[in-house]
């Protein structure tokens, strides 16, 4: 039985790749580009290589090596079969199988959402829980849904698809996902932009963001602490439609806590508190007092929870 | 190890128990009220005693039993500790632990409605399915969570309480709960007769519904079978309500299928298609295509369920 492992998150552009212990020590990280070129099929060579190349340059003993995890950027089955990955040009194979096939070691493969989540239990804001959510709060707004300490996959590898909740219903524009109206519209850093840019249009009242040249999910919460009104309706109704998303979520899984991370999540506990106060008033007793926890693992949530893939519970 | 078990539904006015086969075979089923007196400390030694009874009757060996499985009406942790069970008059203690010391069967303790799902899955409308969710529309709406096989329990005995998602933001009337704009208040019996109401207040249009003496769910069904235009609204406003609820269950734990149960179920495939119709309308496509299926096991759904629990896996 190995003692150490390779905890690994492949982007867009570029592959996150750490080595950790199996108590969660990082020993080492590093970086290589994601190669997207001919349907992304240099990619798991490439990292197979990385990995080889650390081995050689750590004078590892494979037998050390639990194995390896990785997250990637679409649904994933449990066995580590990818749907389709249109992020890195993949369509449906299984990741896990390949990855061993290149480098002998055991491989198990999650959604990086999901594996973000994971992390964030082991060593980040949710340490300590075993039933939490998390929400990732970025360009999308990504959900990781972990139940006694496991990933929940799903039939299709869409459970915790958080930012897909339909919280609008008066919505007109689409969705990335196609629909209308769903938590990502409002709550990514983009969506955060576009709705204050809204309330800012429908009000004639001063406001310090309308002299801010590009409008930033940060400018809206700076100029709220500063107690800019309209800046502080922006980050109500954000505060809404997330406590309301966490409301349904906690009716079907009832978890003990949410971690709220992402770019958006620097915000920081003005975020969590006006989450909170929403999330209150949406849902019944039983459901009440959950804990609101910021991330705390940064862009290392996914090798974190990679690396926590392959060690097992 | 044994080869048959009790499953035992406790409910407010009655409780139901059953004997069975570990294949899932119903020997013998039958009933004894539910003695709410002095905050219902004669239950479980009431059943207790039958449990015992049938042993004798049927010259059953205790080693030939596996154990007892027991649903009640209100939220259990893990452990089998009930939380509170208004409706018998409980407060908080241990079920299991308690059935065991009187018994000297192995003993598991479910929340009814999760119960009712797990029995769904084992022999009813959810046969063929390890991950499903079961909603229950009767005099409340109910709700199931199977993963894996497993009943989902929350972290407080809270989880699949699916009639408390909020589905209307504008309804001014309190739910049981004390929220406002449940599922519940639209899809239980008396919820659907309620809405009915407000439909036909708000219309001038004819319709049969008006000429019903004591409005019902079941009244509503048939006179949308005919065709009565303000049923058909009242049957697709309730298929809204269901269908958007069941899209967030669906983002959350990806679920195989749902299996729709209690008495409203009786209106049979015009309910499931109804729900399917607006399901479809508000989930993303990885999430689109779950199978809708009918309760099968009607009443007898809790003392299945409760057998399963105590067979496990």
């Amino acid at each position: 039985m190995g003692s150490i492992c390779f905890g690994i998150d492949i982007g867009g552009t570029s592959v996150k790749l750490g080595l950790f212990t199996q108590e969660g020590e990082l020993l080492d990280n590093w970086e290589i580009p994601t190669r997207k070129e001919d349907k992304g099929s240099f990619i798991l060579q490439d990292v197979a290589a990385s990995v080889e190349g650390k081995i050689k340059e750590k004078s590892l003993n494979k037998e050390d090596i639990v194995g390896i995890g990785i997250g990637v950027p679409g649904p994933v089955t449990e066995d580590g079969t990818v749907v389709q990955c249109v992020n890195l040009g993949w369509g449906t194979f299984n990741v896990a199988n390949e990855m061993k096939a290149l480098t002998g070691l055991e491989t198990k493969v999650g959604n990086d959402a999901n594996v973000a989540a994971l992390g964030e239990m082991w060593q980040g804001g949710g340490k300590g829980y075993k039933n939490l959510i998390m929400v990732t709060l970025g360009t999308g707004v990504g959900g990781g849904v972990i139940l006694d300490g496991n990933i929940l996959t799903g039939s299709n590898g869409a459970a915790g698809e958080i930012g897909h909740i339909t919280v609008s219903y008066d919505e007109t524009e689409s969705c990335n996902c196609t629909k209308h109206g769903c938590l990502e519209q409002f709550a990514s850093a983009t969506g955060i932009v576009k709705e204050a840019k809204r309330i800012l249009e429908k009000s004639e009242e001063a406001s310090v963001l309308r002299n801010v040249p590009a409008l930033s999910a940060k400018a809206i919460f700076d100029a709220a602490k500063e107690g800019d009104a309209l800046a502080l309706r922006s980050v109500d109704q954000l505060g809404r439609y997330l406590g309301i998303a966490l409301s349904h979520v906690s009716a079907v899984v009832d978890p003990q806590a949410f971690v709220i991370g992402g770019g958006v999540s620097k915000a920081g506990d003005m975020l969590t508190e006006v989450i909170r106060k929403h999330y209150e008033q949406n849902v019944m007793l039983a459901l009440k007092g959950k804990e609101f926890k910021l991330a705390l693992l940064g862009n290392d949530a996914g090798i974190y929870g990679s690396a926590k893939l392959i060690l097992g519970k």
